[in-house]
């Protein structure tokens, strides 16, 4: 059975009625696991995860849509999030026995049904995004919707699906998908900010580290040392265990040891499995040899 | 929901009927998974391995010796493989979300109600044995079947539940608990044989190495290498990555490095989530913060 995880983000936060009813929505779609929703009043947003397998998920993104079109009206809405549409970002995230390919598919597919039914643009980004310059979000979102009429009057801003113009109310929808995040960092045995600075630098993509590491160095003032906080976005291609090696010999460099690392919130099995396979120097072993998922299979 | 793995071992592995009336009687338990079983004729032996939480199982291994005990008699069987008894060894295996205490506590309690129900004695073994030279299982079943009347007369082995003298047919049974095995290869990149075996030998219990490592050094002759070939028999208190390390500093005194390593069957998660969480040196990491468990849990 594939896990795949999927976390809309709507631009509701305030009117608990409208939210309650958008859970609802999905919570009578069968086969979704309904795992979280929060809402932020000041950012006016809920951010709501779910999870199951391709075609449960891909009707409860269409019935989240259905509740939502005709209840959020961005012409009224104002927050401090960036948003472009009501049902603002849809990202699918692979967890198991899925893959991001296979994701991907799933976010074209429930693009264009949105856009059909709801006539509603949508924006792909990420992994499903089929065009270099409309990967990124932030890019995506620029301008937010007080913009999107005049953004999208561009030829290259027309929509991956749907029509040419933002929806009157409704907006648009960047849906897309994307590797599950790791938010990892690595406390050093110094308060030597320089020295951290330089070492989140190193590794990080925006300046010339690995691909898929978000990173910046920050001082822990309450414990005297300072941290290498990051964001890794694909474990797969660049995976914990060679970002906490790089750190370690850029750290050697300037006399530092490391303290101690921490994973905040949830990471994916495999992203640890994965790190044990590597220092163990693992020949051919596979996830089917992991006790636990033989287990259940059998189920 | 805790996962406990049940290999009940039988003294019948020639008569297919008698066997599947075996099997049968555990798959009519509901809760319990029945994960495989396997007979050999050489041996005149069956190993059952079934999965579930602590009452399903006792059920199971209960439905057992009622379908074994009149259909299996030792006074007219003999095979390979040393037995005390038709239903000879039931281990149970913590594998998810539940201790090996619990699983001592599921094996005295499953022996005394075997005792009571089936005038079977039964000796608690491993981690539930409460005698220390009753511990291992060669030792209790040392003079088999056929010795066990005459070893039963000496106080010393009274058994733990049940009459103080052998079942007629059924012989005695053999209840514990323990830790899963791994199964676990070094592959080293020379083919001195004289240097593996100073390996195995440091590294392993009998000559003064690591409690729950059994190891022996063995040439692959196919491959011109040879092999550190282990047994951990409780990754908990004798991590894996413990003895990777070991044995790679081991090598290096003798200038040899590590090819690779292996996993032979199957591995719990957590032997290789707690190699991760020491080379990372992750602070305060749960289990909790595993996202596929937290999927499962929400189910």
């Amino acid at each position: 059975m594939a896990i795949i995880e999927c976390v809309p983000n709507v631009s509701e936060g305030r009117r608990t009625d409208v939210v309650e009813a958008l859970v609802q929505a999905i919570r009578r779609v069968p086969g979704v696991r309904l795992l979280d929703h929060s809402s932020d009043s000041a950012h006016h947003r809920s951010v709501i995860t779910m999870a199951g397998e391709a075609a449960p998920l891909k009707a409860a993104v269409l019935a989240l849509f259905e509740a939502a079109v005709p209840a959020i009206d961005l012409r009224t809405h104002s927050g401090e999030h960036p948003r472009l549409g009501a049902v603002d970002v849809v990202p699918f995230i692979p967890i198991e026995g899925a893959t991001l390919d296979e994701c991907v598919t799933l976010a074209k597919e429930t693009g264009a049904d949105v856009a059909r039914r709801f006539q509603v643009p949508v924006f792909l980004y990420e992994e499903a995004s089929t065009n270099p310059t409309r990967k990124n979000l932030e890019d995506i979102r620029r301008g937010e919707f007080e913009g999107l009429a005049a953004k999208m009057s561009k030829p290259e801003w027309a929509p991956d699906y749907g029509p040419p113009a933002p929806h009157p109310s409704a907006g648009a929808s960047v849906i897309g998908a994307r590797m599950p995040l790791i938010a990892y960092n690595i406390n050093l045995a110094t308060d030597r900010l320089d020295v951290v600075k330089k070492i989140a630098a190193a590794i990080r993509y925006s300046s010339g580290g690995f691909r898929y590491v978000k990173a910046m160095g920050i001082a822990l003032e309450d414990r005297g040392i300072v941290q290498v906080s990051m964001n890794l976005t694909n474990y797969e291609k660049t995976p914990i265990f060679r970002v906490f090696e790089a750190v370690k010999r850029e750290a050697e460099r300037y006399g530092v040891t490391i303290l101690e690392s921490e994973i905040v919130g949830l990471v994916p099995a495999a992203a640890l499995v994965g790190t044990a396979e590597h220092v163990l120097q693992l020949s051919s072993f596979t996830g089917n040899q992991i006790l636990e998922n033989r287990l259940r299979e059998i189920t």
